[in-house]
């Protein structure tokens, strides 16, 4: 069974599986939404500040997407998302890096109009394989609880 | 040729070209990044809050960043983002939908340490073919200033 509201206490901390992000997966990823040359051409990559090809900050914010709904198991109580706060780049994801998320519940706010979900605020910390921060957000959620609701 | 910093005026709007967002796409990229029974499979997105198959918001941001890149132009200044703020989805993307992404100039500040650059403050707004807000987002980004530096 997945995750539902009552899953989620604020300073629960999770660690999600991981992933490593591939050379070919960085240019099919940045061909497709973000062909800027230090993303999708290894002689321009070298020239640019990051001396060498990084990964799409998006492809790193997909990669980390797909590590939660890991976590959160199938037949979750996700209802999807309102938006993101203070997503920041921290450090380049370069071919061949490990990702994981570590993960904190900020808060969890019962809805006050529908009583059988709330709103989760999670901080996530992308790391590398060396523990490094690659990138951080607060992410907001819609969360149904795992009791049907008697109203 | 692309845009560079001074082309990054406050109060200055542009308007991307459009995408138009398939069915295909939005399985594709729900499959690999964001399986949620309502990104993957017509049964239960029937049944879930959205009616419908909806895409991942995450492929939302990701055809934003492909608008904006083509808007940016070949061999533009952009030297990548250190993040963004308030991103928020306001409503489902369903397949069809066409999306263009209106951009606003919210400050461009001129580097203390590096004068050949500057940080410019977007805030994006994706339409869809209805004229409808689908997401919001600030969007942070380094961009190298035309001239070459003097310094």
């Amino acid at each position: 069974m997945g995750l539902f509201f009552e899953d989620f206490q604020p300073g629960d901390t999770r660690e999600t599986g991981s992933v490593t992000v591939t050379r070919e997966a960085i240019l099919a990823f940045a061909r497709e939404f973000d062909p800027q040359p230090f993303h999708i051409d290894d002689e321009a990559a070298k020239r640019s500040p990051y001396g060498g090809l990084i990964a799409s900050g998006w492809h790193t914010a997909a990669l980390c997407m797909k590590l939660v709904v890991g976590m959160l198991g199938p037949d979750s109580g996700s209802l999807g998302s309102p938006g993101v706060d203070e997503l920041r780049w921290l450090r380049p994801v370069r071919p061949g890096d490990e990702l994981t998320v570590h993960i904190e519940v900020v808060e969890a706010i019962p809805s006050r109009s529908k009583p059988d979900r709330g709103l989760v605020k999670l901080r996530y910390t992308v790391r590398n394989q060396n523990r490094e921060d690659v990138m951080t957000m607060i992410a907001l959620g819609l969360v149904l609880r795992r009791a049907p609701s008697i109203y």
